[in-house]
């Protein structure tokens, strides 16, 4: 019997998921111009996760795009990136936003973030990890120039823009709705809020 | 009383060493062209180690250089970049090479790599880890065109070049004179074989 799961990440939070090897995995930036990290486990040990670095030893490339797959900290097969239907920002440079940065940009009392948001939605189904592992951040426009310099632009999706990944193993997954709403190298956020991310999964018939 | 201690990598191979706060680490290509791969974490948990993702949030810049600091998984500080005498190409992007690397590159038989020397020289001090941190890969030219595609080129240092940091907190390093001897996107290694490295720890008064 084929399933689907509707899960709908609030604005500043996080929510975990199973999914089973075969599921489609759909992420959809419902109200737009907002960034989700995606973190990617292996169900039967969550210390092995999909490594932007392993990865690259694949792809030889910096951002990920449509007909890629990701690979794990131990250099298995864990995900395949099947479709993208905005226009194709995402990054796999940087780590989740964390209090250290907030605070880096000015902010006194601790602010909502990426890393936080990862560790209560993994403890939330009675999982535990030391750190989170590296993110997909997904819609998230982070391009260096020819020197290596990022520059932080402003996510160009737009409100229902998605894009969807098959699990090649059993699978956890956290996703975050990024808690950016502060100037970054002097860009304000469209919106100048954290607003709701769209999980879908297609389980295996 | 001040300390030196001095170690040669030789090529194909890794070795791990402690060290304490407030040291200078330099690693010396002791012949030229060659990459090593360098492994920091934390002395009093291994599980601790530098993150160049963790470090981007930082200086969201792509490439190590001269005046950075260098960041854990738990986003603390680490490692200083002190001195550069090589043409400045170090990359932080990529994993360290592995049996599947080489696989892919048409060996049968396993080849010498810097993922197994990493577990080899970790657990010849009696010290364990789940996968390796992602490395600081010294003299390693690998530079993104503007679509993100990574180009391998050949290393640009010469026999004496070297780099030092700064422990920011005891530490524990690996360092793997990279295997890598084989045509990578068409182009062969100069001297086509790993060569030795060399470890300077200058302790701390």
């Amino acid at each position: 019997m084929s399933e689907h799961l509707k899960i709908v990440v609030p604005g500043y939070e996080g929510r975990a998921a199973q999914v089973a090897a075969g599921s489609r995995i759909r992420i959809t930036d419902l109200e737009g111009c907002q960034i989700g990290d995606l973190f990617v486990m292996a169900r039967a040990d969550v210390a092995e996760a999909v490594s932007p670095a392993v990865t690259r030893l694949e792809t030889f490339n910096l951002f990920p795009r449509v007909g890629q797959q990701f690979f794990s900290t131990r250099h298995r097969l864990m995900l395949s990136f099947l479709e993208d239907t905005s226009p194709g920002f995402h990054d796999m440079s940087f780590a989740p936003c964390d209090r250290e940065f907030y605070r880096a940009l000015g902010c006194d009392a601790p602010h909502p973030n990426c890393r936080d948001n990862f560790f209560r939605a993994l403890s939330g189904i009675g999982l535990q990890r030391d750190s989170p592992p590296d993110p997909l951040n997904l819609f998230q426009n982070t391009v260096p120039d020819e020197r290596g310099e990022y520059v932080a632009g402003v996510s160009q999706s737009v409100a229902g823009d998605h894009v969807e990944f098959r699990a090649e193993m059993d699978l956890v997954i956290v996703l975050t709705a990024c808690s950016a709403d502060l100037d970054i190298q002097g860009k304000a956020p469209i919106g100048g809020c954290s607003s709701p991310l769209g999980i879908d999964i297609f389980g295996v018939p």
